[in-house]
C-alpha cells in the first residue's frame, strides 16, 4: 500500500499539534501516511517536536507545488495572500488540500472546489469549523438523508468564553476581553472574534453544505458582541434568558438567510448552557430530528484531530466533494432581506424623569407591540437607567420603527440595543 | 452509474420510515440507488406509503438471498431467529446489510463483520444505536485521529423518559411505566429497556468502535432502573444530581470496562439535562478533548435518516469496516473485575428507632468511608424512613462491605440501593 505523502504549512498551534500525532507512533495516521515536509516563517524556533526527519521548505508555495507531497496541509491562515497562493497551487495541480483556514474556505470556496474537482483533488477542513467538533461531516454525511431547516451555533469560543466570564464574575466586556488578550486567548485585534467575522466564516461554511448552496459570505448579516454590556447579561438573566453570539442559518421559502449577533436564549435552549469556549451546532433537519454536536470549539489538540480525521478520511477513500455536492450541484444562495419576524429584546438608557416610560410605551403601543416582560432597575452610578423589555412576537421592522420614534424622544442617553430573543428549533419566518 | 437495489425486510416503524424516503423524489437516496424489494409479516397492513412498485417477498433470508438486492436492510430485530439467518444469508453472498438491529450486532458482530469481511460486504448499523444521532459515525471516523478513553451515554429512550417522568410529574416508576405501555412508548414487557439491556447493546458496540476491541457483550455489568424510586430522584435532587441510566465504557490499563446502570450525575454534567426521549454520548478523546452528540433516540423518521445516511455512505463508497477496523485489528477485550473507586448514593429505608443513624454511620466509618452529605427526611407514611447519603471517593469494596454490615444490623425494611456517583470527564480508575 503506498502511504500518502503529507506536507504541513504553519507550525502554529495547530500545525505543532498535527506534528505531534504523526510524532506519535501509535497513531493512526502513521498507518497509512507519512509527514514529509513543513513549512513556516522561523525554522529556528522549538515547537515541542522534532521536526528534522522532514524536510523543510521555507517557502509554502513551493511545498504546495513539491511532487513529492500528495497532501497538502495548509495551516497559515488569512482569506488573501500566501494561503490563497499556495492552496491554488496544490489543487492545480492535483495535489489535495486539507486547511484549517476558515476565512478562505468562506471567501473562495465556490472557486477553490471547482479548482479541486477539475484536477481530481479533494479539498477537506473540518479543522476550519468548530475545532474537534466534527461538524463538518455530520452536516456532508450524516445529514446526507434528512433536509436541514437550520443550523444554528456557537462557533466563536472567544465570543462565548469573554460572555460566559462576564455572566460568572461580573466584570465588564473590556475587562474580560483585555484579560483574554494577555492571556492570549483573544488578539491583539479581537475584532475578528468579538465583531462576529470568524463565526461568520464559519457559519457560510455549514450553511453551504447543509442547504446545498454555494458558500456566500457575503450575504451574512453580521453583529458582533461589543455592544452586550454587563447590564444585559444581568438583567436578560432576572427575565429568564442567558445571551450568546448566535450563527444560524436557515431556510426560508427557498432563500437562506445567514446571521450572526448575539441573542437571548432561553435556559432549556440547547445552546443556552454551552459555556466557556466551547463550540457547538444545532442542526434541525428532517427526519432525522433535531441534532447537537458539542465541544472544544478551538486549540492544539481538538483542531489538530480534525485534522487528523481528515487525513484519515483521505487515506481511507472515503474524501468526497469539499460541501458535501459536486459544485454544479449546488444551488447559488439565492438572495435578498425576507421581512423578519420573532421575539425581540431592547435595552433603552433613559434619563431618569417623570412620563419616559410612559412615553417608550407609547411608541411600542403605537407599533402594535406587545410587550412580554418590562425591566426596570435602580441605577447606582451614571445619570442613565436601564430600561430591557422583552416583545411578544412582532414583525422586526415593526421594531425598528417603534425604537426610531423612541430615539426621537431625545429621553435615551445612547443608541437602543437590540437583538432577538432565539427560540429552540425555530426558524426565521418571513411576515 | 449503476444504482443499488435495495431491499427491505422488516415493515414496522422504521421500515415504514425508510421507505417513506424513497417515496420522496427529492429524497437524495434516489439519486444512487432504488429500492426493489420488501418483505413482511404482513402483506395486507396499510403502511402509509404506497409500496406497490415494489416486489414483495413473504420470506426475510429469500429477500436476502435475492441475487437482484445489492443492499439487504434488515430491520426485523432480535440477536437470533430470521434477522440473523438472513443477515448471514445476504453477507455470504457478498451483498451489503444495513440494519438497525442492536441485539444481532452486539451479540454476533464479530462474526458477522468476519462473514461480511470475508465476502467483500459492508455491514452498517448506524440505526442500531442512538436513533438519529450518528455515533458509530463520529466514532469510527471522526474520533479516528484520537485515542477514546471512554463513552458513556444515555443510549434508551424509554428508560429516559421514564427517569424525567418521574421526576417532573411526581409520580412512581409503575406508573410512568403503565402509561408509557399505554401509549406505545414502552413494550408490553419492558425488560429489555427498563433492565439495561437494549442500552447494554447498545454500548457494546460504541465501546468496540471506540476501543478498537472485539463487541463483547457478555462482558457488560448491567442494572436496570427498576429499583429506582420517587424518593431516590427527589432527595438527589435535594443533593443536586439528577439520576439518569448511565452506559459507559472505559479504558483503564488496557481493559475495556462496561457497566450499564442508573447513576447520579450533578446537574452540571453534560449528560444531565438530557431529558425525556433523548438519546446522547459524550466521548473523552485525545486530543479532540470531551465531544457530546445529542439527538431524538428512537423513532420512526430519527431511525430511518440513519439508516439512509448508511445507504448513501455504501453508495458514494465510503463504508468501510463494520467496527471501524479490520476484525484482525480488533484486540479481543481484556476481562476482568477491577477494584472500582468513586463516589457513591446510598439509600436506605430503616425503621424508625433511637440509634439506628448512629449504628449506620458506624459502619460507614469502621470502613473508613467519608460522608459527603446525608439526608433523612421525615415520612408519611409506612414504617420505613429513607435514609439517603453520598460518600466521598472510595473503593466500591469497602462501600459494599458497610452495605452488608449495615443490612447484619437488622434495621432495614428494604435491600439497600447503591449506585454510583458519575463525574464529569471521569474515567473509572483502578485502586
Amino acid at each position: 500500500m503506498t502511504r500518502l505523502r503529507v506536507g504541513i504549512a504553519g507550525l502554529g498551534t495547530v500545525g505543532r499539534g498535527v506534528a505531534k500525532l504523526f510524532a506519535d507512533s501509535g497513531s493512526r495516521l502513521n498507518e497509512r501516511m507519512q509527514l514529509v515536509a513543513v513549512s513556516a516563517r522561523n525554522a529556528e524556533q522549538d515547537r515541542g517536536v522534532d521536526l528534522s526527519a522532514y524536510r523543510w521548505i521555507d517557502d509554502p508555495v513551493s511545498l504546495a507545488q513539491d511532487a513529492n507531497v500528495d497532501v497538502f496541509v495548509e495551516l497559515i491562515g488569512g482569506s488573501e495572500g500566501v494561503a490563497k497562493v499556495a492552496v491554488e497551487a496544490a489543487l492545480a495541480r492535483g495535489a489535495h488540500v486539507i486547511t484549517a483556514n476558515k476565512a478562505l474556505v468562506a471567501v473562495h470556496g465556490s472557486q477553490l472546489a471547482e479548482l479541486a474537482e477539475r484536477n481530481g483533488a479533494k479539498l477537506l477542513f473540518e479543522a476550519a469549523v468548530g475545532g474537534g467538533v466534527p461538524m463538518v461531516k455530520a452536516l456532508k454525511e450524516s445529514v446526507a438523508g434528512s433536509r436541514a431547516s437550520s443550523v444554528a451555533g456557537i462557533l466563536n469560543g472567544t465570543c462565548n468564553y469573554i460572555l460566559t466570564e462576564m455572566e460568572n464574575s461580573g466584570r465588564s466586556f473590556e475587562a474580560v476581553l483585555s484579560e483574554a488578550q494577555s492571556m492570549g486567548y483573544a488578539e491583539a485585534d479581537p475584532t475578528t472574534d468579538v465583531g462576529g467575522f470568524d463565526a461568520a466564516h464559519k457559519l457560510t461554511i455549514l450553511s453551504s453544505i447543509a442547504f446545498g448552496t454555494r458558500p456566500d459570505y457575503d450575504h451574512v448579516r453580521i453583529q458582533g458582541i461589543e455592544r452586550v454590556t454587563l447590564t444585559d447579561i444581568r438583567l436578560a438573566g432576572k427575565l429568564g434568558y442567558r445571551i450568546k453570539l448566535i450563527a444560524k442559518g436557515a431556510l426560508s421559502d427557498g432563500a437562506v438567510e445567514m446571521h450572526v449577533r448575539p441573542a437571548l436564549l432561553s435556559y432549556d435552549h440547547p445552546l443556552a448552557n454551552v459555556g466557556g469556549s466551547l463550540n457547538a451546532l444545532v442542526v434541525d433537519a428532517e427526519p432525522s430530528g433535531q441534532l447537537t454536536f458539542i465541544g472544544r470549539g478551538a486549540g492544539e489538540g481538538p483542531t489538530a484531530a480534525s485534522v487528523a480525521s481528515d487525513l484519515i478520511d483521505l487515506a481511507e477513500g472515503r474524501a468526497g466533494f469539499a460541501f458535501g455536492k459536486a459544485l454544479a450541484q449546488l444551488a447559488a444562495a439565492p438572495r435578498g432581506t425576507p421581512a423578519e419576524r420573532g421575539r425581540y429584546y431592547l435595552r433603552l438608557m433613559v434619563q431618569d424623569r417623570p412620563g419616559v416610560v410612559a412615553a417608550i410605551s407609547d411608541r411600542l403601543a403605537h407599533e402594535e407591540i406587545s410587550i412580554e416582560s418590562f425591566l426596570q432597575m435602580p441605577v447606582h452610578d451614571g445619570p442613565a437607567v436601564p430600561i430591557v423589555l422583552t416583545t411578544q412576537t412582532c414583525a422586526r421592522s415593526r421594531v425598528e420603527a417603534a425604537v426610531k420614534a423612541i430615539e426621537a424622544l431625545d429621553v435615551s442617553a445612547e443608541a437602543p440595543f437590540l437583538i432577538p430573543v432565539e427560540h429552540t428549533g425555530s426558524r426565521w419566518s418571513r411576515s
